[in-house]
């Protein structure tokens, strides 16, 4: 079975191609500047096998799409697109109308677009993509993966906010959460190789990557995180504030004689690391603390510090925890962060080994000294969750037909 | 000693007046209603003794000021102001300037007045009772006691916001917390109890309140709370929104057509358990869980829960807890929310005496089974602490002038 697996952002194309039964990636590969005078379009195939077309003019979505389908076709590696058997697509906001993978018919679609105003920069761009791709080849089966679904486990008493309850009500503005797919699927991976059963496995995930959640998960299912009604809240990131006082908005505003939506956006693309020491890469920040910066080490300190903070508080949600497990970019890289935030808390059965901590062996690894909490490094990828959830839609959708 | 206490909000004067070698309190009282068309004062003095004054024009809060005066000569508590041996004030926001209670003078108004920007609906009113006080008694000696100074010891990565660095080097946006002078006294009366040398004493503590907020201690200094740079921040409260995310501010402004003043009054005034079940009294709240009303369990399930996630982040952060204290009225009176904060923690040594709690001594009461986290009740008391605070200030000036 053959999925194709798209991201769509504002103005790119994320897209990997999957062999479900081989279980090799067919290839990968990013489509940017969309709507920009010259476009691009990078891929890779097995054996190294590299691509890149720029200079290209993309209109729209729908013309990226089609240039996919075209470089698959010329690098032979797909011979059309009916060769695949299913498309899946990441969805930022599935809202509390979707808790699963969903196959994408005209009423799927209606609720994406319904959903809109709670997602405005990403829903539209994911049903835009649905929309020509059916228009393209109507026949091809479409799974929607909504990155809220998995947190739709959540109780009441950690989605609801304590605002006026009409605004829950009403327009529903409460958590939903995002990195669901991410989350879940290192979970699994986890349970998997601590063998403990997944409707028993209690664990504190940690996505740490540009965007980062943490996510309290309690008998495999989500009970909590630290992501909002929008990607904004909860951790310090690259460029966002994460958690803050709402009255400080007020401040900025007069301050930087800015409106709402100027506020918010700084709050989004101008704060988090980069706010305080003026860069958003962990790697960059490592390297000017090694120079001696205070601001970097600053910034690094409230970064690690914050992520304590969200993994006492789950640990206390939970009431037991199994695994403490970092994931993303800097999750998976960062032994200096992985170190910091496990310092001190030997008291609370987490024991970092310090040695594997620093070196730790490639894939999932175990990085705790015997006892306590495992801490484990896993590698996510949101991709392949993506394509093995919408190849189990699809098979579902194909024994009903028959 | 005599000191007296005085406490103004935007339209009141709480008052209370200290004997201090005696350790009795001579006289308590509040002036409501000033600026209105009818004010008001209400006086206890010892003995059950207590006079009410209504009908009162009271124009300002130096008229104000005047009948306080006025009314503790009428009931011979006092025969004049000259009496008092010092004056102790609340005053709210000491910003990063004052980290002890500190003998006013011109240049500490100066400075009081600067931090205006950080407090627009306090200091003002303070510095009013303060200029007020000493033009009708030059010589009384005044103190200010600052709710923000205990918190003063938080470390950068503590009371830093990961927003544009210059909002915090320009501006002094930042962390300040509140509720200083409660956390300082309970936490130095818990230690006493339990007999663990207070610059020793790691403790979380929790003054809940109709203001409410968290604070964790390490080695008898605050290291963390959760008020930030107003007390909008952290905890739910009885009108309090506490965290949120920082973008629903942009969602509530559209949906209600408000302005961000207006949206930063709602946050403040008609949020929180009052948000969630119309109730922001937790006696009436509990009163409704008995009848059944699902949003007045939600709103408790809420506050709570969000209680339980502070006390985690600070023992992980603090990594030793010997104890965990509840003051403030809900803190103080309400079992049902001490055992459910409590509730599913005995991993992390917190095992609460569910009999002792629902029935505690009066006074100071450990409600903890014997080993692990001591969990105490600890009346807070204010007013008894800035008394205290103050009398030590003006002993210190005597001994300098001789």
């Amino acid at each position: 079975m053959r999925i194709l697996v798209l991201n769509l952002g504002s103005s790119s194309i994320k897209f990997q191609l999957f062999n479900m039964d081989k279980g090799i990636v067919l290839a990968k590969g990013l489509v940017e500047q969309i709507g920009e005078e010259y476009g691009r379009i990078k891929i890779n195939a097995p054996g190294g096998h590299a691509c890149i077309q720029d200079r290209l003019h993309i209109k729209d979505h729908e013309e990226g799409l089609l240039q996919v389908q075209e470089v698959l076709k010329e690098l032979q590696i797909l011979r059309n697109i009916e060769h695949v058997d299913g498309v899946g697509h990441r969805v930022v906001q599935g809202g509390d109308l979707f808790i699963h993978p969903t196959l994408i018919d005209d009423r799927v679609m209606e609720h994406i677009e319904k959903l809109c105003p709670l997602a405005p920069l990403h829903n539209p761009v994911n049903l835009a993509g649905i929309k020509a791709l059916k228009k393209q080849v109507p026949n091809l089966p479409q799974v929607a993966v909504f990155d809220t679904a998995f947190h739709q486990s959540m109780p009441a008493h950690a989605y609801v906010y304590a605002l006026p309850y009409h605004l829950y009500e009403q327009h529903k503005l409460r958590r939903y959460g995002f990195h669901g797919t991410s989350h879940h699927f290192i979970a699994q991976e986890a349970a998997k190789f601590l063998n403990i059963p997944y409707d028993q496995f209690n664990a504190i995930s940690l996505h740490l990557g540009n965007g980062a959640s943490a996510c309290a998960i309690k008998g495999g299912k989500s009970v909590d995180t630290s992501m909002g009604l929008t990607p904004l809240e909860g951790l310090v990131m690259g460029t966002r504030s994460g958690d803050m006082d709402p009255a400080l908005i007020e401040y900025i505003m007069e301050l930087t004689h800015s409106d709402i939506k100027q506020a918010t956006n700084m709050l989004n693309k101008q704060s988090g690391l980069k706010g305080v020491c003026g860069n958003n890469d962990m790697r960059g920040i490592e390297a000017m603390i090694e120079k001696g910066d205070p601001k970097a080490q600053l910034a690094f300190d409230i970064y690690a510090y914050r992520i304590k903070k969200y993994v006492g508080a789950y640990a206390f949600a939970l009431g037991r925890v199994d695994a403490l497990l970092f994931t993303g970019g800097v999750g998976e890289n960062c032994a200096r962060l992985r170190e910091a935030v496990c310092a001190g808390l030997e008291n609370f059965g987490i024991h970092l080994d310090t040695k594997a901590n620093a070196t730790p062996k490639s894939g999932i690894a175990s990085l705790n000294t015997k006892h306590g909490v495992s801490i484990l490094r896993v590698p996510t990828n949101e991709e392949l969750a993506i394509a093995q959830q919408s190849a189990q839609v699809i098979l579902q959708m194909r024994q009903r037909s028959h």
